[in-house]
C-alpha cells in the first residue's frame, strides 16, 4: 500500500492546521505557499523561526546561470545551469516581546492555527504565548494581491490577553539570501543601493556578474508601514529596517501593516526602479480591506471560471482546488516570456523555468480554462527561441531544432547526458501542443505561419536524428531516453519513434494544406526523405502479448507487478541505487501509454486496454506526471476504482506527500493532471478533429460534478449527476457535441441520462 | 590517417630535443616524468617558467577524499572522490643573474638541451643565456633514486662565458600546491612544522580533514645543499628556503647540488618525520658521483632482466623502453599497499591508483619480467580490500564483491553511474588475474586460499546480478558498460556474459578440486543455482555474420568503417557530442576481442578471424588499452601490417601523442601493451593449460628483436632474427617448450629456424 503523509485536515476551500509540525516544516511551508504570476514565497514565518525550515521568495523571470558542475565532463553540455535564485526576503518581521524574541521553535505556545484560504490566496496564522510575564495573542494575515502583481500586504496584530508588554518589531528587506543547491557556496546578489524616502525605504540588488554572457538582473523592494507608533528605519548592508516599540497593558491592541512592492529590470530599467517601487507604494496605498476585496473580487473571477465542484468527497474536492489555486498563482498568461517551472515559486529545485510538462499537461488545461490568447502565449514563448533550439540540436551535431529539457532562455542549460541528450521526446510535446492549439481553437493563420516554422524545424531534427538500420530495412532511433526516465540510453521507445513518425507525417501535411499560402520552404527531397522515414520507421510490437514494446530489450526483463514490491522499497528512487531501478521493469511514469493518451484516436479499445493492462501494473506512478494520464485512459476504459485512486494520487500529490519529497516544494506543472482527471477522464471530454464530445460517469461515492469549459467561444458549464449529465451554454453561438456517440446541437440547456 | 604529434628525437636509449616547446610545454613536461616507485614528479623546470605548464610532484599512495561533486545525484554514488595530490615541490630553485630572474618564458637563450636518460633515470637539461651583461651557461641534473627511495638529487651547474655575474639562486620546499582539478579550488594541505637543523631545512604538512572518515596523511620534507657558498635559510608559511650567492668572472663556474628526502605517514609516524629525514639526509650523504653510479647499477639490473632489444628500428625501439621504463618508475612490486595508478607520476588525471588496467594489461607482463612475488603482492592488494568490494556490492543491493573502478581503499569513488555502476566487467579481470597468475606459477596454496575467497565472493556478485528472461530461457545481464566506453548502459554485453559465466565455472571447478582442503564454503544450492547460470548463460552470436555480437542491438546500428571518418572528427572524444559517440558503431578499445584474447585457447581460429575482420574496421582505439590487444592477436592471424600498425600506436601512444591527451600526463598503466605486443604478439608467446609455447615471425624491416622471460623458476632469453629462433635456458631447470607446434626439452641453447 502506498504510504501518505497529511498533515493538513480535510476542507473543500482551505488548508488548515492547528499543529505547528516541526519535523515536517518545511512540507508545510510547500503546502502553504501563495503567488501571483510575478512573484510568490515559501509558507514562511514573519518572525524568526529557528528550527529546520526553507526560507524562499521567488521572483518571475528573475534566474542566475550557475557553472555547470559535473564529475565527468560530456562534449556537448552546456556550460551553465539556470537556477531559479531566493530573491529578497521581504517577509521579515522580528518579534520582541520584554526583550525576549517571539520564536516558535523556542518559545511554548497554544492556540496555533494556520490556514490558507484558496478562494482569495489570504494566508492567515495565529497563536497565544505567554513570554516574559505577558501572555500575547499574534494574528498574521498576508497575500500577493493578483490585481496589483508588483504588491505585497502583510499584516500582524497583537493583543495583550494577560500582563504588560513592551513589544518591539523589526521589520526588513533582507537581501543577504542565498540558494541552497548553488555551486560553490555562492551568494547571487550584490547590493546596489539603497535608502529611504518620507517612510518608504527601498533596497535594489543585482545578481551577480557570470563568464556567460547572461544578461543580470536587478530588482529593487520598497516598503511602508501601517500602525500606529513611528518607526527607525535603519540601514547594513544589503538590507534596510524599520523599527517599532509599542508599550501595552492587558486588553490593549495594535497592529503593524507592511506594505511592499517589488519592481525588476524586466519591467523598469535600474536607474528608474526605486522611483517607480516609491510611486507604486504610494498608488497603492489603499487601506487592508480594500485591498482584501479587490482580491477576493479578483479571484472569484477565476474561480467562476476554473473551478470543478465535487459533491460527496471533500478530498477530492479540496485536492482539484489546490491544484488549480497553485497554478494559477504560478501562472495566468499574463507575460508571454514567462512560462511554467516545474516548483513555481515554491521551491528552488529543478531550476529553469519550462519543461514539456508546459505543452503535455498544462497547454489541454490553460485551453479550457483561458482565453485561447493564454494558450498562444505559451506557444509564442517556444517560437520566440527557435533560435536558441537552433543551437541546441547543433550541440549534438544535429540539423533543425531542439528545444531544451530545461530552460531560461531557450538554451540546454540541464547537464546529465541521457537527459540533456537523450530525452528528446520533449521536441515532440512542443509539436504536439501546436497541433493541439489549432485543432482545439481552429486558428489556421497562427499554424500555418509560426506553428509550420517551428513544426519545420522539430521535423529537420528527427529526419536527421533516426538512422537506418540496413539489417532491419527500418529507420531507428537508438540511444533515448523515453519518458518513462527509471531507464536510459534505450533503443527504439515505442513513445518516441511514434511521435516522431507523426510530427514528420503532421509538419508534411500541414505543409502540403499550406503550401500556397506559408513562408516556409521545404525542398522536394526532404519531403521525399521524410515520407521514406514515415513509411519505414520501427515501431516496436509484440503480436503474442499485443501490446507496443516500450523499447527493444524491454520484453527480456524480469517482469513482475509493483505490487509484488515491499513497502520499504518505496519510493524506488529513495531506495534503490540507480543501476537497480534502471534493470528493473518499474515504470516511473506513463510511457507507451503517454503515447496513447497523446493520439487516443489513433488506436482501437482493445489496444488501449491491452497496453494498459500490460503496463500500468508495473507502473509505480513516482512521477508527478504519471497519475493523471493513467486516471483519463483507465476512466475511458471504463476501470473506475482505478481511475478514481489515480485521480486521488494526482489531486492530494502534494497534499498528502505521495512521493515523499514535496518538502522541497510543489510539483507545480502536474497540477494540472486532476483536471485532466476529471475532464478529460470522468467526463470523457474529447477534442480529436475538432469535434467536441463527451461520455461522463459519475464516480461511486461523488453525488456529482460540474466544470466549464471555453471552447471555440463559447463558455460551457457541464454537470454530471447521479442521473443526468447537463451541458449549459453560457455563452457563444450554438455548437454540435456529441454525448456517448450520439450528437446533438447546443443551444441553451442541454440535459441527457447518464450511462 | 592519424594524426601524431612527435616532441622528441629518435634515439634508442633517449628521450631528448633542442627545442623548448612553449606551446606543448605540458606534453613536454609529462615525456619528462620521472619516479622511482615510490615518489615521482613531472618533468618541470628547477627555476621559474613563467608560461603555461603543469607543476607536479606525487607522493606514491598519498591521496585525499574529494567531495562527490555531480550535476545530479543518483543513489548509490560514493561520497568522495580520491585524487591523486599534487605534493610539495622540493625542485625549486629561482635563479637570478644580476637580478634579473631566469624564466625561460621570458629571456632569450640558445644551446637549449632537454635529454631524458632511460638507462638511469638522469634527467638532463642546458642552455646559454646573455642576461644583464653575463653570457651564462647553466647544466641542470635529476633523478631519484631507486636504491634509496626517499632521495631526490637535483644539480645544477652554471659557467660564466662572458662578462661577469652575481647568481643567486633560492632553492626551496614549497608546500603551497593546489590539484588544478579540485573541488571548490581547494588547498589539500596545512602546515604542520617547519624549521632547519645543521643545515637541513624541513617542512612537515598534513591533508586536510574530511568528513569521510578517511585518515589524514602527514609528509616531511627535508633539504640539504652542497655548494661553495654559505646560504641563508629562511621560512614562510607552508615554505622553507635557503639563498646562494655567487659572484663569478667569466670562465669561473659553480655548482649548487640540492638533496631532498621524503618521508610520510604511511611509513613513520608524524611525530619521528622530521628526526628521520634528517638522519636519511646524512645517511645518504655521498657524492654525486657514487650516488648515480648507484642509480645507474641498479636500472642496469633491472633492464638486465626486462629489456627488450630490437635491431633495424629504433622507433620501435625507442617506444618499448620509453615504456618499460615509466612503468618501473611507476611500480616495482616493493610495496603491496600500492597499485599501478593511471598516471603514475606524471599528472593527477582520473584520480584513484587502482583501475582494472593492473589486472588485464599489467600481470601478464610482471608475471614474465619479475618475480611470482611480485604479481602476488597486485593480487594480495585486491584480497586485502575483499571487505570494501563487500561495501560496493552492498551499494548496488547485491550480493559478493565488487571490485571498483577507481579508488585508493578499495572503496568505490568514481561517480558517473554508466561507469560506477555499470562498467562491472572490471569484476571479471581481477577473477582473471587468479587465473592467470596460478595458470603461470602453479601456485595451488595462493589458489585453493586467498584466491579462492576472491572467486567465491566475486561469483556470488554475478549470481545475483544476472536475471532470468522468462521470454527467452535465458540468463542474461542487462544494464552494463563494456570495455568499450563508447556505448554505455547495454544489454547482453558479450564480453561481460562471457566473462561472468567463465568466471562461475572456474570458481565451481577450482571449488570442487580442492573441496576436501580449502577453507572456502559454497553451499549445494548455490552451486546447482550457479551451474544453471553457466548452462543458461546467454551469449548473443550472429550465425549469417559469423560473428559474437557486442550486445543485443549493436547490428542495427549504422555500421560503417572508420576510415571512412574524415580525419577532423578524431579523436571522437574531442569532437563529437557524447550522444553522437553512443549511438554510433564505433568503438573505443577491444570489447568482443578483449574477450577472445583473454580465452584465446576457447576459440578456433576462424571465429577469431571473422570477429577480428568485423569490429577492428570500426574500432577508432581511443583507448589507450587499444592496441596491445589487437596487435596480438593480428599477429596470431598473419596480419603483420595491422600488428605493427597497433604496435606502433601503442608503444609510441604517448611519444607520438596519439590521443592527444598526452600533455595531462602519460597513460602508465597501458605501458605493458608494447611489451604484450611483442612477446604475446610477435613471438606468440602462450602459457594456456600451464605450457609454454611460441611461434614468432620477424616484423619486416626488423633485423632481430630479442627478450627474457621469467617462468616458473626459469630465466629465459629468447631471441629471433631472420633466420632462426634462438632459446637459451639462463638459469634453472630444463623445460619443456612448444615452438611452431612442435614441443622440445630446453636444456641450455635452442636454435631453429624461423617459419
Amino acid at each position: 500500500m502506498q504510504k501518505i503523509q497529511r498533515l493538513f485536515a480535510i476542507d473543500p476551500w482551505k488548508i488548515k492546521t492547528n499543529e505547528l509540525n516541526r519535523e515536517n516544516r518545511r512540507l508545510q511551508e510547500s503546502l502553504t505557499s501563495i503567488g501571483n504570476g510575478y512573484m510568490g514565497m515559501r509558507g514562511n514565518f514573519e518572525e524568526t523561526y529557528s528550527d529546520d525550515h526553507h526560507q524562499g521568495t521567488y521572483l518571475a523571470g528573475i534566474w542566475f546561470p550557475d557553472k555547470t558542475r559535473v564529475g565527468w565532463w560530456k562534449n556537448g553540455y552546456p556550460e551553465y545551469f539556470g537556477k531559479v535564485i531566493n530573491a529578497v526576503d521581504f517577509l521579515q518581521m522580528k518579534i520582541f516581546v520584554n526583550q525576549i524574541e517571539v520564536d516558535l521553535a523556542k518559545i511554548d505556545f497554544s492556540e496555533f492555527d494556520l490556514s490558507l484560504d484558496m478562494r482569495n490566496g489570504l494566508l492567515t496564522r495565529s497563536f497565544v504565548s505567554e513570554i516574559a510575564g505577558a501572555t500575547v495573542r499574534f494574528n498574521f494575515k498576508r497575500f500577493l494581491s493578483i490585481t496589483k502583481l508588483e504588491l505585497a500586504v502583510i499584516k500582524v496584530d497583537f493583543e495583550i490577553l494577560a500582563g504588560e508588554a513592551e513589544v518591539k518589531i523589526i521589520s526588513k528587506l533582507d537581501n543577504q539570501v542565498h540558494n541552497e543547491d548553488s555551486n560553490y557556496d555562492e551568494m547571487f546578489w550584490l547590493e546596489k543601493n539603497r535608502g529611504s524616502e518620507e517612510n518608504i525605504s527601498y533596497l535594489t540588488a543585482e545578481t551577480i556578474p557570470n563568464p556567460f554572457g547572461v544578461d543580470q538582473f536587478s530588482i529593487t523592494a520598497a516598503m511602508k508601514h501601517h500602525t500606529t507608533v513611528s518607526g527607525r528605519l535603519a540601514e547594513a548592508p544589503m538590507e534596510v529596517s524599520e523599527t517599532f516599540n509599542y508599550h501595552l497593558k492587558e486588553n490593549q491592541t495594535a497592529s503593524l501593516e507592511k506594505r511592499v512592492v517589488i519592481v525588476t529590470s524586466r519591467d523598469i530599467p535600474e536607474d528608474q526602479q526605486v522611483t517607480t517601487a516609491v510611486k507604486l507604494v504610494e498608488a497603492y496605498d489603499l487601506s487592508f480591506e480594500d485591498l482584501l476585496a479587490e482580491q477576493t473580487a479578483a479571484w472569484e473571477n477565476r474561480w467562476q471560471l476554473a473551478d470543478v465542484k465535487i459533491e460527496g468527497d471533500d478530498e477530492a474536492q479540496q485536492g482539484i482546488r489546490f491544484n488549480l489555486f497553485q497554478l494559477f498563482s504560478t501562472y495566468y498568461g499574463e507575460d508571454e516570456r514567462l512560462n511554467i517551472g516545474p516548483k513555481g515559486f515554491t521551491g528552488e529545485k529543478y531550476g529553469g523555468a519550462t519543461y514539456w510538462d508546459t505543452e503535455a499537461y498544462a497547454v489541454p488545461m490553460y485551453l479550457a480554462l483561458a482565453k485561447p490568447e493564454v494558450t498562444k502565449n505559451l506557444l509564442k514563448y517556444r517560437h520566440n527561441q527557435l533560435p536558441q533550439a537552433h543551437h541546441n540540436a547543433r550541440q549534438q551535431g544535429l540539423k533543425g531544432a531542439l528545444y531544451p529539457m530545461v530552460t531560461f532562455t531557450g538554451i540546454e542549460c540541464h547537464n546529465e547526458w541521457e537527459i540533456t541528450f537523450e530525452e528528446i521526446h520533449r521536441n515532440g510535446a512542443v509539436a504536439h501542443a501546436i497541433y493541439n492549439y489549432a485543432n482545439y481553437t481552429g486558428d489556421e493563420a497562427y499554424l500555418k505561419k509560426e506553428g509550420l516554422e517551428v513544426l519545420t524545424e522539430i521535423s529537420r531534427f528527427w529526419a536527421d536524428r533516426v538512422h537506418f538500420s540496413k539489417r532491419q530495412g527500418k529507420y531507428m532511433i537508438h540511444g533515448v531516453t523515453g519518458p518513462n526516465e527509471y531507464e536510459n540510453n534505450i533503443n527504439n521507445n515505442w513513445y518516441t519513434n511514434y511521435l516522431a513518425r507523426w510530427i514528420l507525417n503532421y509538419t508534411l501535411k500541414t505543409y502540403q494544406k499550406y503550401q500556397t499560402s506559408t513562408t516556409v520552404t521545404i525542398s522536394n527531397e526532404e519531403l521525399v526523405h521524410w515520407q521514406e522515414i514515415i513509411d519505414l520507421m520501427y515501431l516496436p510490437e509484440d503480436q503474442e502479448l499485443g501490446i507496443f514494446v516500450q523499447h527493444d530489450t524491454f520484453l527480456d526483463k524480469d517482469l513482475m507487478p509493483a505490487k509484488d514490491l515491499s513497502p520499504e522499497d518505496l519510493p524506488l528512487n529513495q531506495n534503490w541505487s540507480w543501476d537497480k531501478i534502471l534493470r528493473s521493469c518499474f515504470i516511473k511514469q506513463a510511457d507507451v501509454l503517454q503515447g496513447i493518451y497523446f493520439f487516443n484516436d489513433q488506436f482501437s479499445k482493445e489496444e488501449k486496454q491491452q497496453n494498459f493492462d500490460f503496463y500500468e501494473p508495473m507502473t509505480v506512478h513516482e512521477s508527478s506526471l504519471s497519475a493523471s494520464v493513467h486516471a483519463v485512459l483507465a476512466a475511458e476504459l471504463g476501470m473506475e476504482e482505478k481511475s478514481m485512486e489515480m485521480y486521488q494520487r494526482t489531486a492530494r500529490l502534494d497534499l498528502d506527500n505521495y512521493n515523499n519529497d514535496t518538502e522541497d516544494g510543489l510539483h507545480i506543472t502536474s497540477m494540472t493532471g486532476s483536471w485532466l482527471a476529471i475532464v478529460q477522464g470522468f467526463a470523457q471530454m474529447k477534442t480529436y478533429q475538432e469535434e467536441l464530445s463527451f461520455a461522463p460517469f459519475l464516480p461511486k461515492n461523488w453525488q456529482s460534478y460540474a466544470f466549464h469549459i471555453n471552447y471555440r467561444g463559447r463558455l460551457i458549464a457541464v454537470s454530471v449527476n447521479a442521473n443526468e449529465v447537463i451541458f449549459k451554454l453560457e455563452s457563444g453561438e450554438p455548437l454540435s457535441i456529441t454525448l456517448y456517440d450520439e450528437t446533438f446541437t447546443l443551444t441553451d440547456i442541454l440535459k441527457k441520462q447518464i450511462h
